[in-house]
């Protein structure tokens, strides 16, 4: 369906980027959207929360208003308008108007303010429109096809964390603060992610040389997903170069370290995504 | 020998993975080992044995005999008995159920619920007969090729951490917590891998200085093994591409970026693990 | 503009490397910096302070004497003085004096202090000039090719750091420590980042379930920059030697593993980085 | 020199690892080694000291003997004995005998104790001689060839250490912990490495901002010197299989995933390292 007149305008100035309007619309509320989640984690701050508490009330009211009017907009100019608002996005838009509401009704405040905080999540959408979609785009394919490794690997790391945690729950015991399985585990995952907070530490010379055991392991297999994610990015960058199509002339199949088309000479960093090419 | 009547039937299911009932067996069996090495856990916390101390206990009985009953029938349809309880999923089957029977004529229970929590390696079988198989092989082999470079580095490691660590034995002291040589070390070993507990820390100038220098090159060889395992894994993942047959055709020698056959078309990403294919 | 006497003279001691002259310079001037920053360093350290305060500010002034001298003569030799003044090492060379002199005016001797450590920046000038310059330009060029890609990175960590740190916020509450969302965004960031102070640590069991839960994604998402990096490296290293030019024949197109000229047989280990070279 | 008689069997068999009791002799030092090492360790430990003070002394001057009669026997039986004494394998067997005999003159037994430990360096010697040297070797020449950017890596980790060091003693002060700018830096170093002890931590807003800030720096340069370390050792690999020569045909140029000699068929596990093959 072809939008006209008004909707096919505002649809082009929100949803699109092509544009100068669309471009200073998704810039204003970038801008916006920080702005106002800088507000509720400010208003989190207990001395803050106290001195300035009306002008933080009456901020968030007027950011609660521009959003539900950004919202309504959205929906009347959506291209289609049930797909919008039940998609990710207009789930998030919502969300971030919502909790301002229900808190006249309900007074758990702060459960409402963090939900406030998935606002931050609208910044995606904005930076999925820019070139930055097509970097963006190679990471999660990347991350994708070794998903099923990745889980393997966590599988083993978890089998670990249970083995030694439950040893060091033996070998320390509660009287050096691991005091039941669960918070043995904690430790080990604490330790084995080189984390290492401190609030629980090994005592007995025994649990130190386990412990050093779990640090020296944690280190080595720290290579592992290191390495399957490094393997498949290697792979494919130079998979995204060699599928690209010239901006140009449209011709594809060139080497990953080709700067310019090596059928016509243009500069190839304009070159398109090769899912908007096919 | 082939295996007829009800104990066919029973290998297929409880071996086998590939009939809707092994299916439904494996994934049954997948959330009771996790139940019952959560049940493990939670009877560890001190304040929840002792309000829920029958029930852990009459849970604990539950799941005993369920897996006692899976071991006698995984012995009875077993296609070679005697390989079946020697082998490694044998005796954890075993290790799984023998803890809660000894405790009954032993009263070190601690230990026992311990060996319990081995329970948490039958998952690896339920895995293995999957396809995540071909990536934890992928994995393992990787790992396997680089076993002596991976020691190279771990001898070069402690070799450091020991002359570090009495360095700081002579330049803090027991004053500063540095009680001993092999508190040293492994104050030494907290740091190289940047876990950092921070129970024992350097207090005089010339002891931090030397604490940064071991930080900086800890930070320095954490890159090595990465190295070791990354350089491996592009490797061992090109040739599993270029090893494996198409499931169509079941012709071999595909590009490591190809996604479909090249010889009939058909999609890759289903293509059998070399092991089984040759 | 060709310099000429003097001028031409100092020019080539001062600001060349080719020179015997120029080298002595160079050398001379990185001892100098490295000791008038260690000098700064020692007299913020309280009882030095005490004890050899005038000790201290007779080298201090000693030193800014010489880099006074330093930046005069540089202004007086340089080959577009207007261009020497207002660049980046112009204005790092006025720093590095200025403070000594605003001291005699104003008395916030602690701020000042620590311009002059902008001192140390000076140092990279003069490894600019010698054969390390090629290295540091791979690394330069491999980080500003995947600017993008550390960007989109980034913005994911810091929303992911947002959401769990609000999370715990709310689990955990201001008597474990987590007294504001920023305050818990900061322990997300040392959490993720497995830096791990241990300053605030969870202590309810949800809290610490969802601290494992961001620790192995904080262990997980290190190896997305190294990934980027190594294989932008990786492919750098590759055309950073295709590229070069043999230092004897001045033929280029070596493979990456080339130690010799494959036209002349000249060790290309000498061989003169692309940059220079085209 | 060609050795004859005694001095050639014992030099086979100490220096030696071709004949089987040059093997057995190498096993029995390593032992001989780790147990006097350990023995060293364990004496430092106040509890064990008083306890078994006079068993430490007898069986260090056990080893002492031991080491003694083989330094005297490796002079003897040195087809150079100038070059062994004056070699780094020399100095280092006479500092793992020389401290027990200057212990009976002074009497500053911590001091040599320490140097006792050096021992631990022997033990390369031994794995350089076996198979585990062309590994060791591939590691070693990577890290050479990289040495130029790890230097340049390492001044600019140390020039954002020093300039965040002195940014981080202003913001925080004395007051929490940041005494001094040398304190500060040594904190900027534990807190970019992730390290992090957590016996210094920033208490102010601004201070755990840029806290927050160098920890994702430090989190992000991580993958500088694993990029760098990593794409040397796959390129390093991938040429170490290329030159290697068949050890059945002598015949070299193999692809790096060849596991088999593509001349004969010979399994190339076994394959000669190229430096000793040309």
């Amino acid at each position: 369906m072809a939008l006209t007149g008004t909707r096919k305008l505002l649809n082009e100035v929100i949803f699109g980027t092509d544009t100068p309007a669309g471009k200073y619309f998704d810039v204003f509320l970038i801008w916006t959207i920080l702005f106002s989640v800088g507000l509720v984690m400010l208003a989190s701050v207990q001395s803050w929360a106290v001195r300035h508490g009306s002008t933080f009330v009456t901020l968030e009211w007027f950011f609660t208003a521009l959003f539900t009017v950004e919202y309504l907009t959205r929906i009347y100019c959506a291209t289609d308008r049930r797909a919008y608002i039940f998609s990710f996005y207009g789930v998030v838009d919502l969300l971030a108007i919502l909790p301002s509401y229900l808190a006249l009704i309900f007074t758990g405040a702060t459960y409402l303010m963090v939900i406030r905080l998935l606002r931050v999540l609208r910044i995606f959408r904005i930076l999925k429109l820019v070139r930055y979609l097509r970097d963006a785009n190679l990471l999660v394919r990347s991350l994708w096809q070794v998903r099923r490794r990745i889980l393997v690997f966590y599988a083993s790391v978890l089998v670990i964390c249970i083995i030694f945690g439950s040893v060091m729950f033996i070998v320390e015991g509660p009287k050096h603060g691991f005091t039941s399985i669960p918070i043995s585990i904690y430790w080990t995952i604490v330790t084995i992610t080189t984390v290492g907070f401190g609030d629980i530490t090994p005592h007995t010379p025994l649990g130190q040389t386990i412990a050093s055991l779990t640090m020296l392991i944690g280190y080595s297999i720290i290579a592992v997903p290191t390495g399957i994610v490094t393997a498949e990015l290697a792979h494919e960058l130079g998979r995204d170069k060699s599928l690209a199509r010239c901006a140009n002339c449209g011709r594809a199949g060139h080497d990953t370290d080709s700067e310019y088309c090596k059928h016509c000479g243009y500069k190839l960093e304009d070159l398109d995504p090769p899912t908007e090419a096919s």
